[in-house]
């Protein structure tokens, strides 16, 4: 069988649904606005690949002034490496002897290769994989209120710090953190902290890398960076218009769906289930907005159905059949879902790419 | 790039992580204790492929007894005719010009191939598009209390049976139901209360299917259906133990993951996040079990982390590189994320099986 993939030039109504399309001149807008927001404050922006997986994205954010790319797993960056992406930053405890081989293959054709660690387990496998004539630039990962990965303590840092400078095959690159929950002001105190623990052991502390997409009109607010790493900033989602990062206007992602069925007066089912849309609920009580449908919720999926509450919409109900585009909740799963990427301008399909990273979670 | 799938003979502590993986075994008893539980009870059994989405698993399925096989979408039958099953019922409501040629080109290559509607709107579309020389079949969905699709009432549901029965190009092939959160006796009264209006207009309704894996072992409480659908039973889950459907030594599937850090003395992270299990909680409150670590609670998924509480934690506490494997909330999702699947028996994969219809949501 053929998937049903539209060819460029197909009207946008004619687009099979559910199918998430990327309108290209927010995608564009998108790009310049967060790249120049960076260089009027001296920092090195870093997109994550995370949130499109796709190459030519990629390379219009380093086109427009990104030092590099932020992947999150080492396929992810076999991926853009394959591409010609030659600095990349790997955000992940690399483990495991497999994955180190594969660290040390591409370390040895990408020219700027870099990886984090935040315990001494993961170091020492980087120790032991990596020779001074091909050494690996590894930063220390901060837990700078976010509670997920990263050291706890300036201190820890250091010491992890001085475990990869004093290892023959490794460098020591600086810090990471993940935005603070605590906001810009702990970030920065940890990392003046940790800046001032290393240079006291006279450790050159080049990178200080901050992100997230939530906190990227903050980033000049963590004075100690010198750079800032983003992904869902690229197509915008219903958690960044919460966040206060972008208007409705800056979306660029819709996931276009069909109403199949009004069983009643009340609901609506779209064709947009957890297998378009994910459950990723990022908090909200809801699963994304219907632009053409204000006031009408999304109040469960199933894997193939969006169910829909009508009750409070405001004007006309929809009819079987009708399309309507969805607002998702976080865009970055839902290219996750699909192999090709629909985007278009002036209602016509532009240009179909192919998901090149989809699927690499090793 | 090479992605890192596993070859047969592998064992699985060198399958790197995330990674789903199923028990050969335990599929193939889950597949004989479905089939012989219908088959005891005179109820035809249609196992829906959306759980797997893998050609051989539904040929196991099929040769163990089931009639045929159930698709959600329309892109899944296609790449399960090409598969070469001959009894194929579509759950669906299929709509507009494009999909309804796409359906009559399937609906002349498959022997039997029924689909579903629950309106007007799509009766119309389907009655359009068939003649009498090559006939489409069409079941009336009910809503019998899940609040999804389907007509409300059984007077409405004859209402759509003489509209698919009176139009040359279909034929009324019976009543497809979703189950009832109310419960079996909700199913049956709805089917013998609308089996009851189609006998007195004279219409044959010769297939009254039920569904879902939730209830597969309550099918027997609908005397009135011929047949029953599931899907999750093949793998299982968290939800299908928590339904009281199967044990914890039934479980096929579990995702195979790595601690990754070990940040403080109650917090692990594995690499499994919501790119791996999904976001789905299914109304648990976190995001699976670790077998090896009862107790512990997994709070939160982001894309490729999953931060573990072990605050609870009975036992040994991990360490990071250790291995652990989760039992997803559900599993339908989670093989819908993955390329292909990493099958094992005695600790050793035994093949690695294309996710035929993965990424088929039109």
């Amino acid at each position: 069988m053929t998937f049903p993939w539209p060819e460029p030039g197909t009207p946008l109504t004619d687009v099979p649904t559910p199918m998430p399309v990327i309108d290209e001149d927010r995608l564009a807008a998108n790009i310049v606005r967060a790249q120049d927001y960076m260089t009027t404050r001296g920092l090195a922006f870093r997109p994550h690949i995370k949130t499109h997986k796709i190459l030519s994205v990629a390379a219009a954010q380093v086109a427009a002034g990104a030092v590099g790319v932020n992947c999150q797993k080492l396929t992810e960056a076999e991926v853009f490496a394959d591409g010609g992406f030659d600095d990349i930053l790997i955000t992940y405890n690399i483990l495991g002897a497999a994955k180190l081989a594969r660290l040390a293959a591409l370390n040895a054709r990408v020219p700027r290769l870099t990886v984090c660690a935040d315990s001494e387990m993961t170091v020492d496998g980087y120790a032991a994989t990596f020779a001074a004539d091909a050494p690996l630039t590894v930063l220390v990962e901060c837990d700078t209120g976010a509670g997920r990965c990263g050291v706890q303590t300036p201190e820890a840092a250091l010491a992890l710090a001085l475990r990869i400078a004093t290892a023959p095959g490794l460098r020591f690159g600086g810090l990471l953190t993940y935005p603070a929950t605590g906001g810009a002001a702990q970030v920065e105190a940890f990392l003046q902290s940790a800046m001032a623990l290393l240079a006291g052991q006279g450790l050159d502390c080049p990178v200080r890398s901050n992100g997230g997409s939530p906190d990227l009109q903050k980033a000049h607010l963590v004075p100690s960076a010198t750079e800032h790493r983003a992904g869902t900033y690229v197509y915008n989602d219903r958690s960044m218009v919460r966040a206060g990062e972008c208007g409705w206007q800056d979306l660029a992602m819709h996931v276009l769906a069909t109403v199949v069925s009004r069983p009643t007066p009340t609901r609506a089912v779209l064709d947009s289930g957890s297998k378009a849309l994910t459950a990723d609920l990022l908090g909200f009580p809801d699963h994304g907005e219907i632009e053409e449908l204000p006031g009408a919720r999304i109040v469960s999926l199933s894997e193939e159905h969006a169910v829909v509450d009508l009750s409070a919409c405001a004007g006309p109900l929809p009819v079987v059949g009708d399309r309507v585009r969805v607002i998702p909740n976080h865009t970055c799963v839902v290219s996750n879902l699909f192999d090709r990427m629909v985007f278009h301008r002036g209602g016509l399909v532009s240009r179909v790419e192919p998901v090149a990273a989809r699927g690499t979670v090793w």
